[in-house]
């Protein structure tokens, strides 16, 4: 009965094939609403992309509710603080970038890229309050990586490896955009190719078979082959593979790759000579505090083929398709993200083996669950990470 | 004092002429909220007009927050299912009618009209999952009503009777919209004709006179005739009375008979031969879990005067003239709910008996309180009735 | 750590110039959050300007979530009503003025300027229902003020004076608008004169030094005096002191000080003649229950110079650069709003002591606590003042 939400079918049906759903619901006790869980703040999050950065500008972005100024020195350096002022809160990207430094637009209270507050223009130097907390930043391939945990563990916590980017041998299309759900239904959507009626409009009928998955420490994947069980093959598939595929015929010969990876996650196409012929890479970071929302930043690499121009005529179809593609599966989630709010927990009767290892995967990789006190409209938030500059009164 | 919200007044004062609120306060144990009162889900429900609903399409709808997709199906049968996957929640009505079925626009799983689940793409016959909730369904003058709720009782609950829109005797026009309030202030609003103060830029000054007031098992209803104080008749009323009625006169010939028989309500105006001129009827079906919106579906029909074409000139008047009537009861009903939810409490000091009469009937004519669980933005909701096909997840 | 909220700062800095933030924080009990304190209801505010209520009509305005219906009658008199009528709560401002009284658009109940219930029409003189809550009102300089609180301390409380706007040396600028921030902020943002960085584009680069302070029972106020850092001097200035002041030079013969003398607050510059040039009154009047917006009303007295044509010709100059002046005060403290609003807790670290006693004057001036109970959107407000007229279901 849906008047309880259904316990998490968690059992996995031997078999590389798809696998019915059990027959009966098991009595083991709840686990965590999937939903709820929190992205683990302990790696690096693209949150902007380089140009939205100005030199000597601003943006205000967040993680997960946190505020956070992205500022971009005169000398071209980008820098990580919370925004806002240690004085009376007001964000920092109202302010002004003052050389290497940002001054708050209020009282002109100032802070350098690690934080300190050197300037309180009516203040002596030796009294000034200590200021603000600061995030490790890096920028890779046009994205503004911060880390907003441990700043301690930063340095371990490897940076994405962007490899097809970098070789000149492919085209990388950049995207996203910020979608009405917590992350875990991007990943779900991604990895389950089942879904491609979604996009009969953009795809024809196609059906995909999974043909081989693992799971390992921190990731899980799935390998699936494609059969077109109807209608033309449209101009952005033959883009990306290279070849015309009759209808009906199972093409065996390209295989399709989606791993997360926690937390990222990676679609690849290779095609019958084991020729990486797509590339995707794709992160989803939480905006607000209750990770409903994410901004989605992805990487689509497509290898080009022989005769160069015609990848460069092609583009703007792929851009119009993949726009297409995305909108739908963001139209998706949104109504699932939707369905979870109305519910009040999950509800989901997950059939497909690989989408629960996947669902188990997100649970153990989450952080722990956030204390938030409920009251009127406020919400005292006892956060669990916290390593900033230090206590903002402090002398220095 | 207005600090502590007034006890209800349920006094009734003997006589069929208004009469005048007690002196004192009772000190009873206070009665149930009305405007927190769930209106009861086993009666039918027009959840749509028929034209909303094209063949080989769905529309999604809500009763009380629960959400209903209805469905044409290609030989134009419509039905009503639960709006909402059994897999991922979403939305059935984002989906496709596939002859007789309708297919989720997600991953594909289809239902029949009973709401079983009749494939799974990418699953065998053999293991398909269970289904979604189906609601009983008739479609009677131009209606689409649903039983929302326990589904073995919708035999012997009998659908509405249209006898003025089904006789040729009567043109009928169809009205209605969304209204930003709870039920009960549609019921009292129509049946407290001493509010003709609201409508008088469109009838002048006219006074009520109630005449009799009658009460039964499920049911209440009042006679009211009335006197023009001022200004001129309006084009609308003499349309609908066929006659001219001086100002200052007292008309005892027309009666106007206002019923709540629950969950409806009819207006009635027969002449001094007793033949029915008007006759409305109307129902407001709550849209939203909280049941502070509904939507309003009326079918007013008018008895045709000797001469045909007189109505259909006077038509366009007359339609004018009602949206205008039903726009000033929209926005003054719309305001009670605001200061209800404003006040928290039913502050109403109602002094009229009739309307008494009928709160005290919508109160025990409606649902037991919905349980209704705090939480931050979510919320639990466990359901009194729930009588869906089955476990979605147990074998057929 | 910013991850619990800070204790209040209460210490000061004996001295006139400017101080810095203690070393430590204290352990003492926590304080009342600031942003929480009700604005104390017994004092005359301000609830529209005259020209917002024409003869013959009425406004509905609020104070602190309470509904309030000014009404103009046709002799020309204000009165301050409840905005709700007694009967079905709905605003008495969507009725219609009658004479000297105000009649319900609704069912037409009346009620005369002291909210006495004078009419129902469908009910007998002598079992009329009592009435509504009224409020002392009076007009002074084109502003209509209302006394929420206890109707009985109203005669003792004086009305503010307002010596410059009647004085034909002076030319006032009334202005004001709605600004989503407890009024508090407001009250700090006007004292604090080292914000002047916030007007960098429009005022130069100022530097305020302050130069005493005083503090008594109910009121505190701060002298300033200005130095030019760079830039030329705006032309807004140049009105206002009637004279050049050269970039560099501390200009310490104009004083300006500010004063808050609860709820109301004053800016006045005196030359070196001691002649007031300007005179600024203001005060913030909280508009929602939980006031966090306020409606500003601000009188802004200038003092005419030698050729009266001089300032005739400035006039819209002066009114451009206290407008945008205006905008970037209303736009900082409606960040510190959201701030407050997004960490629960008001975690400002004052370091100026004028502020801090700024900031214990508005504690211990406010109104106490409102209790508030929470619910599924429901508030339950117990109020602690309420004089109204009387039961309304009394007999009269």
């Amino acid at each position: 009965m849906h008047a309880v939400p259904p316990l998490e079918q968690e059992h996995d049906i031997a078999g590389a094939t798809l696998a019915a759903a059990p027959a009966q619901a098991t009595h083991e006790a709840p686990v965590r609403d999937l939903r709820r869980v929190p992205i683990h703040p302990d790696y690096w999050y693209p949150l902007a992309w380089s140009h939205e950065v100005k030199r000597g500008k601003t943006l205000g972005v967040t993680f997960a509710g946190d505020p956070i100024v992205l500022a971009r020195t005169e000398s071209g350096k980008v820098f990580a603080l919370e925004d806002r002022c240690a004085h009376r809160q007001v964000p920092l990207h109202q302010g002004v970038v003052d050389g290497e430094s940002i001054r708050c637009g209020y009282h002109g209270w100032t802070y350098d890229c690690s934080g300190k507050c050197i300037d309180v223009p009516y203040l002596g130097r030796e009294r000034l309050p200590n200021g603000v907390r600061s995030y490790p930043c890096h920028e890779v391939e046009g994205l503004i990586f911060v880390f907003p945990g441990d700043a301690a563990l930063a340095a371990q916590r490897p940076l994405p490896d962007f490899r097809s980017v970098s070789d000149p041998k492919y085209k990388t299309r950049r995207f996203g955009r910020p979608v009405k759900c917590h992350y875990s239904f991007m990943h779900e959507n991604l990895m389950d190719m089942n879904h491609q009626f979604l996009h009969r409009r953009q795809m024809g009928r196609m059906r995909a078979r999974s043909v081989g998955r693992r799971r390992g420490e921190g990731w899980v994947e799935v390998d699936y082959t494609f059969a077109r069980m109807e209608g033309q093959q449209p101009f952005g598939e033959a883009i990306v593979f290279g070849q015309s595929r009759k209808a009906g015929g199972h093409n065996d010969k390209d295989v399709m790759t989606i791993r997360t990876e926690y937390p990222y996650q990676t679609l690849q196409i290779r095609n019958v000579e084991q020729t990486l012929v797509m590339d995707l890479w794709i992160v989803y970071v939480p905006l607000d505090r209750e990770q409903r929302t994410n901004r989605t930043f992805g990487l689509l690499s497509i290898r080009k083929p022989g005769i160069p121009a015609v990848m460069n005529l092609a583009w703007p179809l792929l851009v119009w398709f993949t726009e297409r593609i995305f909108k739908e599966d963001r139209e998706i989630v949104e109504a699932e993200q939707r369905a979870h709010d109305s519910q009040g927990a999950d509800w989901n009767h997950e059939v497909f083996p690989v989408i629960n290892d996947l669902r188990a995967l997100l649970r153990e990789c989450g952080a722990p669950d956030r204390v938030v006190g409920a009251g009127t409209g406020d919400t005292a938030v006892i956060r669990f990470w916290d390593s900033r500059h230090g206590d903002p009164l402090a002398k220095t």
